[in-house]
């Protein structure tokens, strides 16, 4: 009876967390099928309409009716026949729909601006960003995706599906007081959202619980590689079920080749293993100049910034078959075997092969021009799909490039291995191999993109293909000592986050702590210096040291409790300026942990000093007559290390603990005190110094040419404005 | 030009370790080819020989020629005609095969015995096993492993070839002395060739680096499973290149499915998901079972023991159609659809329906006994094929039985969402199910298993059901708290291996530390004092303390560093048994890893105190005439912690730093110390505690049978040798 009992009572506590994980999966799943549905249809709008009833996109619109070449059919209406004026309108709406983006966030979620991707890697490492994964935010960026796809800007809507995915972990989660109470606990739902959003923007659900352990955590634990897998599986089958496209795959892209490769083609493979590698630092080289920039000149002007892009990618893009469609459209068309029907606009003509290849250049160019000056602006916009659509383009180039040299010389001994009787050269399997170098090129991600790419193709023989360009593309990126553009964003933002890779200091912390310190005596202090201490806006904490010259350490607390308890001693009245304050722990008590103060102990980053919130809950102490103790929240057992420990295992004890300070002792004396933002401080200024040596320029070229073009068009903008109010004055003049 | 230099520097710095991985990874594929195809002459040599050379299989020897149904041509000869010969020639051959396994590996390699997997997991956390992954293990398993899946036990190669790939990744990295100095780098290595050896294993690149970082490496870091992913990479492209067995494909099992699951299907899944939970939770329950009588009764007849167990198992198997053919063999023919061609023995006949399910049954009953006996004998043997098959005999029965209710029902409302023109149910596909259940069950891993089933089928389709299966498989492994065989192994054998599940003790520290600690004074001590302190062999090294009764910390010395520089002194001749000691560190001198002495910084677990042999090639301090200086050698910052600290951190520090010793100081003064073993007993303490509340008997249920089953055959054995020897003397007798 006994055992029944304590089965049920695991099952329950056990059940919660398995509960809350489903939910926030089914949520997921019917979010991302609810966006996906508002995309389409939002998209088509922009060439059409159906008369059979507005709501309808094209492909419902003609859906069991026969329809031509591409896809139209008699219900679906263009918006008018003549070119110019589809141009117009299609220019019009792209930037309708921008305006409306970019000024929903503004007016109701500033937070929804941008990827997301690197603030919640911050968070997931302990950083506390409040209502940046609110219900605010969820609603908006949900809505406002849709109207930046359709609006054409070159953004993707992956990034920001993961943000959104987190949002909802967040929201769900913040229901159940297990969750809310603990910190430690929240970060886990909330990496297992984030492989949830990948799950379903990419129709990946194992390529979701890979990208949550590759890109977003910094510590890896089996528990939440579960809790992950568990989100991602709940959260596709939603969607499959939801079936949002009407044809069972997942997402727009989804593509199956027949054919296998050869080993010739890889020096090809190494060429697009190049490109994405160049690609990705490229970009976030310049996307970072544009940033600065736009921090610069452009923070007043987020809508206009936003409908002036649309406006001018709607304008140029219209004019190339590649750009003017959706990108998961042209992801699906530039993946695509030519066998087995379904060719778009001549793509798969040997006749045409060099105009498609001028095409397909063009797009390149210009969609990587508009991902620098898009990717960061005031909507919600991701790199990952646009970095894809890039590679894409290119790879599908090069694929047509070599196809054409195979067809012109089919019995050369490079081609020697191609069976005469079937295609040898599948330019869609190229098309395949480029998004994925642009993609791991852009991110710095492998394993992953390797099994996104599978998951998005399901072709056993293109594993070998794929890792062998990922190869390429990372060893390209590590000679130019490359970091993901979330990690670069992250240091741009000045987010206190320690990345990934590892530095060799050589230099032990004494050199990197702080040493000027406001340290609290653990006993003798009146409120009124106590009081004092809370003023400082620059101290997380305070250590607690012996009141004697030694400064033996004592414990630490943080300024979070102090507060705390300062307000309910000054509410309870029980205390007056000279009141004595006492700061020494219990030693009969052990650590806080073993109190139960910290609500879960088997959460491996819930330790002491990490979560602010949970000691707020202790049960009030009582200030007697005319002593104030404190002990009950001092820390005894901050973490301390010796002030010759190595910088890297410093590092590391932050990385795997994640404490907010690290204290220095030497023989049991406080000598020193360092957080994570020392430690970026000091990174800062070593690279600082190094790269001050080269030649390397603080304005970059990008930047430089932005800047002219910035003072050109206000130039242009003032003597437009001068000519306007001198016209209008004299107007009005002559009236008077 | 400086620039240029500093470059080719950095690229042949970074090109050793790319070198070395790229080395490893070739071989790993070399031997992985080489295994396969002696596996396959050896395993066909029991049926029969080619008559156009002996060193033919069946495949190579029908290679071209007209062939019956199950392969067979004129070229390849049975031994004999008769099934009763055939079925005594079988038996005699497997016999010999395991005779000439077992002699080898007790006569050259006793570490070559077993899976490997479990003593693997420890030396990459630390733990140090000389000759363990040695060139004598790797040529002995290499050559036994094919004599041991040829004679028919119910073991498989997988598992063992993670070993050969650890030990061909260490013995080429041995060769650097770039790596062979720095244990860190060598456990990076053995970690990136495990992942190798499942990728070579299964044909899978991805499912063996996510293999490494579920299963082996217990602290993740993005260098090393890009180690990992290149090194599994080029095993792969290698064995790709041998092809192996002349299809193209890198295993046998390798299939693909065209059709698609049917929402219904969940529930049998759930049933197959069901039996891999049970399976995993008592094949490990009994296989420690028959491990604790192995120990007890068997540990002097190594070679008696595989014979008679591969003598029984062909005696059994030769009746039964799955258990007779090679385990990958018939993996193939229960994944496989009926449609397609090459039906195996009337297989998927809906006329032989009953007794095939019958078939099917024996041979998961069967091998399900036989695996419990099998895994843990003294030859190579790994557990992860043998499960897949139980699993894929289970799946593929529950398929027929699915198929057969189709049938015989084709309108009922469960099946409505049938197709009536394509087959509905396809039974190949629960085999994959079930074999993904029982794989997970019994290794206790997930997203691993997902990924592998889908490199091996790369049925896009068959993820989710995948995912499904293994969630209930965790989820009943769960509910019965059971552990994945590899790591019930390490407790079984004692190994100082901390399991990643995470324990919640609420106790701070001091409550499990040693508090009777042998100290050194920093100063004050006489060398024959010291020269005593090394004779204790329980102690790894000492703390430093001052000579006054404060015992204020100072530094920790390794019983290796001491023993070194005793050695040297005394050789030196410049000491005497009065000579003064002195352990005080050099302040000036930072950490000794600014020194330089040990040599990987960026390493992130080569701290101070884990690698021992470091320290030994610093320069010979010089004894002075009546001081010998142990300072150079005292690691002045080892890890501390206070008294208060919670043991779930120290755990968490243990596991991620990896130090050997962890120091307990308060406000300066060492109160104790604590090590991994420490740790261990007592975590063993407080379960054997709460289990012997329980009515778990220390003797299970098995070893009750085995012990009543050992003890009538040496009775019965004794009786006969009794009688043997009475008729010899009495023949002797009347002989006289």
């Amino acid at each position: 009876m006994q055992w029944v009992w304590a089965q049920l009572q695991r099952l329950s506590s056990a059940g919660q967390s398995w509960f809350v994980v489903s939910l926030a999966g089914i949520c997921i799943g019917l979010n991302a099928a609810l966006i996906a549905i508002l995309t389409e249809w939002l998209s088509d709008l922009k060439m059409g309409y159906c008369s059979d009833g507005w709501w309808l996109n094209q492909e419902f619109c003609c859906w069991e009716i026969e329809t031509d070449g591409e896809g139209a059919c008699a219900a679906w209406k263009p918006w008018t026949k003549y070119t110019a004026g589809m141009w117009f309108i299609y220019t019009a709406l792209a930037s309708l729909f921008a305006y409306l983006a970019a000024h929903l966030v503004r007016s109701f979620a500033p937070y929804a601006a941008g990827s997301g991707i690197s603030e919640i890697k911050c968070i997931i490492s302990g950083f506390v960003m409040k209502s940046y994964l609110g219900l605010g935010t969820l609603i908006i960026k949900s809505l406002t995706l849709p109207l930046v796809i359709a609006s054409g800007l070159s953004v993707g809507k992956e990034g920001p599906s993961v943000h959104v995915a987190c949002c909802i972990g967040n929201v769900v989660a913040r229901l159940f007081s297990r969750f809310s109470r603990s910190q430690g606990k929240m970060r886990e739902i909330i990496t297992a959202a984030s492989a949830a959003g990948v799950a379903v923007a990419f129709g990946s659900p194992i390529g979701g619980v890979l990208f949550s352990i590759e890109e977003m955590s910094n510590v890896f634990s089996i528990k939440t590689m579960w809790r992950s897998f568990f989100c991602a599986l709940v959260a596709t089958v939603t969607l499959s079920a939801m079936n949002p496209y009407r044809t069972g795959k997942l997402v727009l892209f989804q593509v199956t080749y027949d054919r296998d490769w050869h080993f010739f083609e890889i020096i090809f493979f190494i060429l697009i293993g190049i490109f994405g590698g160049l690609y990705g630092v490229f970009v976030t080289r310049f996307n970072l100049q544009v940033a600065a920039f736009r921090r610069k000149h452009l923070a007043a002007y987020p809508i206009t910034e936003a409908v002036t892009l649309a406006c001018l990618t709607a304008v140029f893009g219209y004019f190339n078959r590649f750009l003017r469609i959706d990108m998961s459209e042209s992801l699906y068309i530039l993946f695509k075997e030519c066998e087995g029907g379904g060719d778009y606009d001549n793509l798969c003509q040997s006749t045409a092969q060099w105009p498609m290849v001028n095409s397909l250049l063009l797009a390149t160019v210009f969609r990587f021009g508009f991902v620098i000056l898009s990717y960061g602006s005031k909507v919600p916009a991701g790199i990952f799909v646009p970095s894809m659509a890039i590679g894409a383009t290119f790879g599908r180039m090069v694929g047509i490039i070599v196809k054409a040299m195979y067809r012109s010389h089919p019995t050369s001994g490079i081609f020697a291995a191609c069976d005469p009787d079937v295609p040898c050269i599948t330019p869609g399997t190229y098309a395949l191999l480029g998004a994925a170098a642009a993609l791991s090129g852009v991110m710095r991600i492998t394993v992953t993109v390797v099994v996104i790419m599978f998951e998005l193709t399901g072709a056993l023989t293109y594993i070998l293909p794929t890792m062998i360009v990922l190869l390429v593309t990372k060893s390209v990126g590590d000679w130019f000592e490359a970091e993901g553009i979330a990690d670069e964003m992250i240091r741009f933002n000045g987010y206190p986050y320690l990345a990934k890779n590892e530095h060799a200091f050589n230099i032990p912390v004494s050199r990197v702590m702080r040493t000027e310190l406001h340290t609290l005596a653990a006993a003798g202090l009146q409120l009124t210096a106590v009081g004092k201490s809370t003023i400082s806006q620059l101290n997380d904490g305070f250590p607690i040291v012996t009141p004697d010259d030694q400064r033996i350490l004592l414990g630490y607390i943080g300024r979070t409790e102090l507060n705390y308890v300062l307000q309910k001693a000054n509410r309870g009245r029980h205390v007056h300026s000279e009141t004595h304050c006492t700061f020494i722990p219990d030693p009969s008590s052990t650590a806080p942990m073993a109190d139960g103060l910290v609500p879960h102990l088997t959460d491996p980053d819930v330790i002491h000093g990490m979560d602010e919130d949970d000691p707020l809950e202790m049960s009030v102490s009582t200030a007697m007559d005319d002593v104030l103790d404190f002990g009950p929240w001092v820390n005894q057992t901050p973490i301390t290390v010796a002030p010759q420990l190595s910088l890297e295992v410093v590092i590391q004890l932050f990385r795997q603990l994640g404490p907010r300070v690290i204290l220095v002792e030497q023989h049991g004396t406080l000598v020193g005190l360092i957080t994570v933002k020392d430690v970026l401080r000091f990174i800062a200024a070593t690279e600082h110094a190094s790269s001050s040596d080269s030649n390397v320029d603080s304005v970059g070229a990008l930047q430089g040419v932005l800047e002219e073009a910035w003072l050109w068009t206000s130039e242009c903008l003032g003597s437009v404005q001068r000519w306007a109010s001198n016209t209008s004055s004299s107007i009005q003049g002559r009236l008077r």
